[in-house]
C-alpha cells in the first residue's frame, strides 16, 4: 500500500525526498544552557486541526524544533460525528515516530472554556481523559497531579477578550496562588494583540514567557515567506537537551519567545542570547580617525540596532547570517558600540540595551 | 473556538490570508473545449492520508484546479483503530466545501487489491459503502452502475509491478471487453516507471490518457519548487466547466496529462493546446537576409523545440510565461518552422511536431 | 574572444541562457491605447554610472520595458580621468543592439544644475554634445529645437531639496510658460519625497507625470524581491508601439506611474486601467441570500481595496494575477460594488474610486 | 550628484540597503589552514566587460569572497573607440574600493592569444602595462619577473580547442620547464568542457587546480538560483587571510575548485574539507538491532554519498547546511561508515572516498 504519509520510511532508506530534510533554526546556545526551539500549542483532526498527528512530528522536524506539544482541545471536538473521543489519541499516535525522529514530544491537552479562564495548555500530563471533566479547577488540579506545567493561552484573543488587552481575572489569580499557573503565551500564532504586557505579568508573577503556533492546518501553509520565515517558537534555556531538563527549564522560567523577526524575553536571557550571536570583526582598516570593521550576526534572526552613539552609524540592521562592514571613530577601540535592539523586547515599553565590542587583534 | 482549519470563514470576511489566494494554472483553452485542470486521486485520514477533507478542498483550489477526486482506499484502513470505516465520510465532509469554493468534487473510491488487477479508482459513484465487498468484479459491477468512470491506477508502480512496466492483465482485458474499464495513469505522484507504454496501451483501447497525484500528505510540501512547481493533473478538454460535462469528456477520451514540465496525450489535444500557447510576433527587423522577431509562450508550460530547421535556431526553449527573441532566414516569412516539442510526448517514443508560423503585419 | 556581454549572440545562436528571458510586466493595454512600460532615465559609465550602455538595454529587455533612455550627467563627468567624454557615446553604443531587441531607445541626456533649476532630463535629442554649454536656458532652448520632451528630475530630492517637498521655482515657471517642460518626476528610484503634490502639478500645469529609475547601477540589483518586484516605470498611453507614437503620447500626458505595488496618475488613465484588469467572475452559488463569486486580478499590480459597501467584504486585497472568493450580498446582482483602491494615486489626497459589476451570465 | 554607485557610501551611512548584504559563502577552514574563497578572473569596460571595476569589487563583497582579480584583456579592446587603453586603469579604480570592503584585490592581466598558447592571466604583477608587447615568451618573463602566478585559462574552451580537449602544447611544456606556469583552470564560467584531465595535468606537473567566474556581464545575472547558487570559485587553503599567505598558498599548490554543487581538487585538500563539513551526531535511539542518529552538512556544499555499506543507506544526499536522519545497524557504533562522495572529484574518474564516524556519547 502507499504509505508515503510516513515519512521515517523514505528516509530510513536512504532516499531522502525534498520533504525529508531538516532546517536549522539558528539561534545559539547561552553560557550554561542549550537553547531549545520549542512550540506547545498545536491542533490535529483529534480536536479542530486538519491533519494527523504524525504530520506534526514530521513538521517540527522539518522545522528544526527540539521539543513539540500536541494540544487538542477537551472540551470542542467538532470532528466528533466522523471521530470518537479519545483525549489520548494524538500522543499515542505521534510518540513512536517521534522517538524516531528525535523529537522531544510533551504530551498536552487544551482546557477549552469561555473567558474567564479561558484556554489553558496542560503540558507534561499522563492521561488527557481524566482532564475530561465539568470544574474547571478540578481539571487543573488533576493536571498538576500528573506534574503538568499550566499555561495560560492568547490571553488578549479578541474572540474572547474582545478589546484584545490581557487580563489576569480572580480564576487566574487563584491559579498562581495556588502554583498551579507556570506561563503564559505572550505570542499565539500571528496575533498582535497587546502582547507587551504579557511580559510584565510573567516578571511579577515569576512566570514563563511563551509563544507557540496553535496551529490548526499546515504550517508550511500558514508561515510563509516572505512575511513569515518560521512558525513562532518558546525558546527554552535548558541544561541539556531532554524531556527531564526542558520540563526543569520551563518551571524555572527560562524561556523567550521568537515570533517572525522579534524576539522577547527577559533581559536576563535575551542579553547572553545577542551577545552569542552578534560579533564585530577586528578592524580590517584603520586610517588614523576612524576603523572599519565588520559585525557578523550569526542567528537567523535579523538585529535591529538604534540610537548608536557619536562617530558611529545611528541605526544599523544586521541581515540574519550574514556581516555588514562599519565605519566607526577610532574611540571605539578601547570603548564598546551601544545600541537599542528594537526587535528584542524585554518588557511594556523596554528593549535590549546592547553592548557591541570591537576586538583589537 | 479557533476554526482557522476552515479557510472559508477567513476569505469570506473579506481577510485574506496568506493562504487564500488561487493561483492560476496556466493553460489554454483549446478550440471548441474549455481545459480543466483536475486531480482525480487523493487520500485523507480516512485511509492512509495525513488530511482532512477539507484541506484538499483548500489545496485544489489554491493550486487552480477545476476538480478533484479524493479516493480513500476502501480496503486498506490503517487508522480504523481511531477512526471507524463510513467510506463516504470524506465526500460527506468536503462535498458543501468544495460547493463554496467552486471546485468540482467528484465522488470517489479506490478499489485496492493485489496485482492483477492492482488499484482502481472509481469516479462519479453514488455510494463508496456499497463498493465495500470481497469479490473484484462485483465492486467494479457496482460501481458501473453507480455511472462511474474506472481508472486503472499507476500500473508501473514497482511495489506491484516490481519491473516498473504496466502491463494489461486478463482481467483488465476483461474490464475492458465488458466496457467498464475508461482510463489509466500515465502519470502518479511523481514516478518514473515505464509510463510510455500506456499512451499506447489508451490509444489502442479508446481509454483515456489519466494524471494524477495520489496526494498522502500536503500538496505544498509534497510538490516544491525549484523541482516541482505543481502536482501532475489531468487536463479534461470539456464543453464547459460542469460536472456532467467533465463526465462526458473523460468517458470520450478528451484528456492529456501534465506533470513536471512536459506534456503528453495524443496529438489531437497536444497540437491545439501548443498553438494556443505559442504564437510568434510580427517581425520588427528585416535586415533583408534576416527577420528578427519574438515568440511568446503564453502557458505556464516551457516548450523545449529541438530539430530546428536550416536557418533558425536549432534548439529553442521558450520559457513558461516569457518570449525569447529569434533571427531566422528571411524564408520562413512565406513558410512556418518546423521543431520537435520534446517535452511533449504523443507516444511511445513519439514527440509533438510543431509548426509555427511567423505572421505577416 | 569571449563575449558572453552580448547578449545578442547568445539568443540568435538560439541556446537561451538564464539571462535571455523577457519577463512580461502584466499591465493591460486601456480602450483606445497600448500601454508601454517605460524608464525615461538611468546612466551608464560615460557619466557616473556602473555599467556599460549595452547593459541597460539587456536589462530593459529582460525587465519587459517597450521604452528605455539613457540619459547621463551632461556636467558630472565623474570618470572623465579614464573615459573622454563624448555626449552621445552611450547612444552611439546601445542604438543597434535596442534594435536587435526591439527596445524604444529615446536619445536623452540629463541636464545637471544646482536647485533651482536641479536636474533635467532632455528625451528624444538629436545631438547630447550641443547642449554641453554653460547657460542654462539656452541649454533648454536648444534641447527644445531638436524636438525634445523635458522631464524635470526628482524635485523632492533631498540632497537638494533638503526638505523633501516639490516646489516649482521661477525658472520652472518660466520654462512652463514657453512651454519648454513637459513632466515631472512623481517617482524617482525608490525614493519617497512628497511627491504626492507632483501630481497636482502636473494637472495644473498639463504636465506629464513621470517615474523612472534613474538607475546607476544594476537593476537586478536594486530592485529585489520581496521588497521589490520591478523597477519604477512610466506607463505611457500609446496609440502604437514607435517612437513616433510614444513622443506623441507623452506630450499628449497620457502617463501614469507604477511603482513597487502602487500606481498613480489622473483618473482618466487609472480608472480604465483598473477596468481592463479587474474582472468578476459569474456567480457560481446563490443560496437566496448571498451570491459567491470569484474577482479575479490580470494584472501585476496587487489592488488593494477598501471603504467597501454593506453586506460586502470591508476590504479586500485583489494579489497580482490571481483570484480571490467573495460572498456578497444578492442586491449586487443589480448594483455595482464600489471601492476606494488605496494603492493608485490619483491626486494629492485622493485615491481611485471603481466600481467592480457582478455579471449575470 | 547622485552616487549610489559607490555602494561604500551607503553602507558606512549605517543604512543597510538591499544590496549593501555580505553573503556567507559557507566552506569550512581545514586543520591548519583558513579557507579562501576566491575568484581569479574577471572583467570589465576597460577591455570586453560590462561593467566598471568597483562593481566587481562590491558584487565580490556581497558574494562573500576573499579575493578578487580583474583580468582584463591585454590584447583584446573593443572598446577602444570609447575609452583609450591603461592596462592598469581596472586595478588604479578598485584598489581603495577593495581596501574599504576588505577584499584582497589582486592586481592582474590576462595574456590573449590564439592557441596555442591560449589565454593566461598573470596574477600577483606590478604593472600591466608592462606586458604588452609581441612576444610571448618575454611577456610571462616580464610578468614572472614581477612576481607573477601565471594560470593557464579554460583550456577546453571549445572556440580555441573546438574537441574541448584541454591539452599541453610545446610552449605549455616549455613554460612548466621554465617554471612560469603556476595553476590551470579545472573550470570556467560554467562551461563543462572536458575538465577531469586538467587535474591530472596538475598533480603531473604540481600546478594549482584552478576554478573561476571569467564574468563579462553581471555576477548576480550570470549565476541565478536554481539551477547556480553562487559563482564558481577557487578554494585556497592559506595560513591566514592576507595577500601574502594567499600567494603562498597558490604557488604551494593548496587550492580546490567549487563550482555549482560540485568540488574538485586533491583528496588531501578535498578530505580535510569533507571531515569539517560532515558530522554525524551520538545516536538518539538503540533498538537493539539498529541505531538512529542524524548527520549534519556544516557546508553549503550539499554531499551526495553513494555505495554505502551493508546494513546502512545505499545512497544519502546530504543537503546543504542541514540535517538528515539515518537508520544503520548497530555495528556502525564501533566502524565507520564508508561512502563515495560522488560530487567531489579527486582526479580523472575518481572521486573522494570518505569515512563518516558515528560518535558515542
Amino acid at each position: 500500500m502507499k504509505t508515503k504519509a510516513l515519512l521515517i520510511t523514505i528516509i530510513l532508506l536512504g532516499t531522502v525526498s525534498l520533504t525529508a530534510q531538516r532546517r536549522v533554526l539558528n539561534m545559539p546556545d547561552i553560557p550554561g544552557y542549550v537553547t531549545l526551539k520549542c512550540d506547545f500549542h498545536s491542533h490535529t483532526v483529534f480536536s479542530d486541526g486538519n491533519v494527523w498527528p504524525t504530520q506534526r512530528v514530521g513538521e517540527a522536524w522539518r522545522d528544526g524544533l527540539d521539543a513539540l506539544a500536541i494540544t487538542d482541545h477537551i472540551e470542542y471536538q467538532p470532528h466528533k460525528k466522523f471521530i470518537p473521543a479519545d483525549q489520548n489519541a494524538a500522543w499515542k499516535i505521534a510518540k513512536n515516530v517521534a522517538a524516531d525522529y528525535n523529537i522531544i514530544l510533551v504530551h498536552g491537552a487544551e482546557i477549552t472554556r469561555s473567558m474567564p479562564p479561558g484556554h489553558l495548555n496542560a503540558l507534561f500530563i499522563q492521561d488527557a481523559d481524566s482532564l475530561d471533566k465539568p470544574d474547571f479547577m478540578q481539571v487543573v488540579e488533576a493536571a498538576v497531579k500528573q506534574g503538568a506545567f499550566i499555561q495560560y493561552n492568547h490571553p488578549g484573543w479578541t474572540s474572547q477578550q474582545p478589546d484584545g488587552i490581557p487580563r489576569l481575572y480572580p480564576v487566574h489569580m487563584e491559579l498562581i496562588a495556588k502554583g498551579w499557573l507556570h506561563g503564559i503565551e505572550y505570542f499565539n500564532e500571528y496575533e498582535t494583540y497587546r502582547n507587551d504586557t504579557v511580559i510584565e505579568m510573567c516578571r511579577e508573577h515569576k512566570l514563563a514567557v511563551m509563544g507557540n503556533s496553535d496551529i490548526h492546518g499546515v504550517i508550511s501553509e500558514t508561515y510563509m515567506e516572505p512575511e513569515h520565515t518560521h512558525r513562532p517558537v518558546t525558546l527554552v534555556f535548558a541544561k541539556e537537551r531532554t524531556m527531564e531538563s526542558l520540563r526543569e527549564a520551563m518551571f524555572a522560567g527560562r524561556t523567550a519567545v521568537w515570533h517572525a523577526d522579534s524576539l522577547a524575553g527577559f533581559e536576563q536571557f535575551t542579553g547572553p542570547l545577542f551577545r552569542a550571536a552578534v560579533k564585530a570583526g577586528v578592524p580590517y582598516k584603520d586610517d588614523g580617525k576612524s576603523i572599519f570593521f565588520e559585525i557578523w550576526n550569526h542567528s537567523d534572526l535579523p538585529m535591529k540596532l538604534t540610537g548608536g552613539p557619536e562617530g558611529a552609524p545611528a541605526n544599523l540592521t544586521l541581515p540574519a547570517n550574514k556581516g555588514v562592514m562599519v565605519k566607526a571613530d577610532r574611540r571605539y577601540l578601547s570603548q564598546p558600540l551601544t545600541y537599542d535592539v528594537s526587535n528584542i523586547t524585554t518588557g511594556s515599553g523596554t528593549v535590549l540595551r546592547a553592548e557591541i565590542t570591537v576586538p583589537v587583534k
